[in-house]
């Protein structure tokens, strides 16, 4: 039995779009396959959220699910895709996070997916019935080849932290299956492909059964895709994968009877990347996507020399290429000159276009105008956001101008901690460096700086030199708060410590054992404080396991001590 | 029997502070009464999102709650509280949400929340297990009084849309109760009191059997609690409530053998105040609220001569009086003589301070900065977002100033459509009026204007004169987008259309069939596109069934023909 895997990159609710790219991959590959998988809600893009409760919505889906079966009618092969079915029970929610198998026109299975995650970015429950269980023990007889069906978080009952009342993929176990087949819409996060792996790998072990992982490719928002796509055998070992963001369609053979499966390429032996090169790779694909999906015509960055705005504008020339990207260099009297040879030479290297605007004028007007009309002295604070600010202005001013969005370039340590301005460098209609702490982002910049035809592309200047806001004189970010090494420490402990594994955990428990307690009680309370500006942040494209935004949830007006 | 209900104002998190008001509830009224009811997740305040994930969050709500059974060992009366309890089957979400009777130092019965609601706002299914249905029917005898227990959504399962797959209120209608208890945090928004008495009265109406709602009270971000906790008699009739938007304990007795409810004061015979009332009052507590649990020291609005500023400033003064409301007005060459005016007659109708900052001269210079840095003239979109820009900037100058909350002035209208400038008059860390659509906002407008010795406090003027951003010579709403009863009229069947009764969803209808077709279209598109400017708009108070905000979830980067 010959199957086609496709992970392509869908964009939520177009459609004709995906149908097009759906009906692309059933057109190459027909004639040589028995099946060809494609994802979780593939047809309409995950996740549309409340786009469900649209009723135009679900008819445009059905519109181009009924075309896509009708294709079929002549074809010898099933196609394997994951769709909206309505719940017609008249209880409950009013989909189902459906599993269908087309062939000659009709669906021949459908399956219901039984676990709906709602923790961390997901709120699947919100639109979805859980499938019943008792009524499908998920598996189907096709071509004479018994396959058990998953769909995403099905597979997870036995891993997350979160367990649930049944395990759908329990039932294959005694089942004698020929293959299993999991459909997912499943998003990056470091050391989210070796924990498929893991937890699949016991799904195919436990089984006694090969097992084809079917992923998806492509940013939403914040949320990035991975594709990576990989099948294993019957003991759970990884034999080959699609590869890692980027829309891809291969060829996997099933042979009967001893359950063997072979693969052809685009499928390469099974080949996991760094996590600093999946976390290099999700970026990229995150703002390529973001920029295209919103049609926006370039980026435009506000760069102060430092690293953070130095490392996004790399980023993003890496991503686009340096003629959509454009950087903005404002200096005040704060500014010192390292800053501007520096950002110089990193637009050079870049060969990225670079103005010039020096705030100090205005910034000393707007000192006077507040003088004047508010009868008193601006505070620091007062003063030093008024700089990042008029930045901002004008990062929108050529936004609004040229039609270019604008990156913004808090890392997760500031943007923790409130080390940042609102409506100041908090600017910005995407972040991507929000969910890498300081540290990280050190780590991503020397990164690039390895990758062949790169060396030496962000200047050793930059990164070495100690991290500074420039909003006054002498100021320094470890005078402010902390050195980054133990700051780090304590808010990815404080911030996603229940997500760690026991030995990442150790590790920063360890560092921050030897931070007096009212420092690290100081940082929480920061964390803490710093909810509201958060919640007016631009998405930040998601790397950690608990990124700012959807996939963390607190008031704003909690009580904090 | 003699029960007491108290509907109290809950601090998320804040357990010693939530624990007094209930001890101090309970030691006024414990020697009269047989059972005191507090609210659901009354201990912890609701809804605490992902706070429930802290371990020390737990901790602290188990140390308060034996500090309340202790507290009881010696009284005579029982006390009802919404707690949270561990899911100990160790399957499943961690907890749930709970109902406890606790009398004399123990824990008497147990009740966990079925019917877990997810959707609009709600959560619940990201952090709670719902309680079994074949574990408990609900009910419980107290001093020979058979009472029926139900936490919230658990009497939703006949009214909502989404439907459940069980009816917990279903197991009272044989069960010949002699009372029900729901106890609820019950978020107010337009019609929810009158959705909350046919829900109810239907539940007692079918028991044949007297029923307590009790409510909780107060702003939480931008979910208000109404508190209105009422009384039915066993026909499902309304007889009594407490005070709205009040925090407040009131008695009532049950007889036992005609199962007749009496009460006492403040309960009062049941009075529901006018929809436009009940806006007015939801807003005035959630600004106080944000400003007290959040410890910000006055607010600031910047002023335009323009309703949305005129009506923001009037329900700041009314809610915090004018010693801590600051009024800045901020004129450019389009700003016309009757703005100036009218917000000056304002602050003195108002007694607010009133700060002039005009802004002319710096927005000249901008645009000369703008043409010099990027060596071209700024267009029509550029020249407009300029003037907000500085505007939002010196409110946050004078908010890091003084600690004051800047108030964002969007209504609903111009959110919706994108009609208002990031970082420009969307400056804020709350929005009072973003839930009102324009046609609503001169309604409330015009409401305050009649409330006693209010008469004529917003100037007609401001009331009469066509809207207009003044960000360009002769500029008028209505030539941007549509006329606002219109516009509204598509907007809200568009936005909120499908939680909308039949009448009123017929009344827009016939206003919008009369709209050419390509506008409506366009319209809808236009909400779609700004959807990237309300994901970081300031909170706004909710008082629509569907409001911006968590309760409303789509992707930016989705598809927009």
């Amino acid at each position: 039995m010959n199957i086609t895997v496709a992970q392509l990159n869908y964009q939520i609710g177009d459609f004709d779009g995906n149908y097009t790219k759906i009906s692309a991959v059933i057109e190459k590959h027909h004639p040589l396959s028995d099946i060809l998988v494609f994802s979780e809600l593939s047809l309409c893009g995950y996740y549309p959220h409340d786009l469900l409760e649209r009723p135009e919505f679900i008819q445009q889906h059905d519109f181009y699910l009924n075309k896509i079966i009708e294709n079929t009618l002549n074809l010898s092969c099933a196609i394997v895709l994951g769709v909206i079915t309505k719940n017609t029970t008249g209880l409950g929610k009013p989909f189902f996070n459906s599993l269908i198998m087309i062939h000659q026109g009709k669906i021949i299975y459908t399956y219901h997916k039984k676990l709906l995650p709602v923790y961390n970015i997901f709120d699947e429950a919100r639109h979805f019935e859980p499938g019943p269980n008792q009524m499908d023990n998920g598996h189907f007889i096709f071509k004479d080849t018994k396959i058990g069906f998953l769909i995403c978080e099905d597979g997870w009952a036995t891993h997350r932290d979160v367990t649930y009342l049944n395990n759908p993929a329990a039932n294959f176990e005694k089942a004698k299956l020929d293959l299993i087949i999991a459909i997912n819409g499943s998003p990056s996060n470091i050391g989210k492909q070796n924990d498929r792996l893991e937890t699949f790998g016991r799904i195919a072990q436990k089984s006694q059964t090969p097992l084809i992982f079917c992923n998806q490719v492509g940013g939403n928002d914040d949320i990035v895709f991975d594709g990576g796509s990989f099948i294993l055998d019957q003991h759970g070992k990884p034999l080959a994968n699609l590869p890692y963001f980027e829309a891809s369609a291969g060829q996997v053979a099933l042979e009967h009877v001893s359950h063997t499966l072979t693969y052809a390429p685009p499928f390469k032996t099974y080949y996991l990347p760094s996590e600093i090169e999946l976390v290099y790779q999700q970026i990229l694909l995150g703002l390529t996507d973001y920029m295209n999906k919103c049609h926006f015509k370039g980026v435009v960055i506000g760069l102060s020399g430092g690293m953070d705005s130095a490392l996004t504008l790399t980023l993003a020339v890496m991503a686009l290429g340096p003629d959509k990207v454009k950087a903005i260099f404002m200096p005040t009297r704060f500014t010192a000159i390292q800053s501007q040879e520096d950002s110089e030479l990193l637009c050079k290297n870049l060969q990225v276009e670079l103005f010039q605007v020096n705030i100090d004028e205005e910034f000393e007007f707007s000192l006077n105008q507040f003088k004047q009309s508010f009868k008193q002295n601006p505070n620091k604070i007062t003063k030093q956001n008024i700089q990042a600010r008029i930045r901002g202005r004008i990062l929108m001013e050529y936004s609004n101008q040229t039609g270019y969005l604008v990156l913004s370039t808090g890392n997760k340590s500031e943007l923790s901690c409130g080390y940042t301005t609102l409506y100041g460098d908090m600017t910005g209609g995407l972040n991507l460096i929000g969910d890498l702490y300081k540290t990280d982002v050190y780590h991503l910049a020397n990164y690039i700086n390895t990758l062949p035809d790169s060396t030496n592309l962000i200047p050793q200047s930059i990164i070495v030199r100690p991290p500074t806001a420039e909003l006054d004189y002498n100021q320094k970010d470890a005078d402010d708060l902390l050195p980054y090494p133990e700051l780090d420490a304590i808010l990815k402990l404080y911030i996603e410590g229940d997500l760690l594994n026991q030995a990442d955990s150790l590790i920063l428990q360890e560092l921050v054992n030897k931070i007096p307690k009212e420092l690290i009680l100081k940082m929480h309370k920061l964390v803490d404080k710093a909810e509201f500006k958060r919640r007016q942040s631009a998405p930040i494209i998601r790397v950690q396991k608990r990124a700012f935004g959807f996939g963390r949830r607190v008031p704003i007006s909690m009580f904090i001590k």
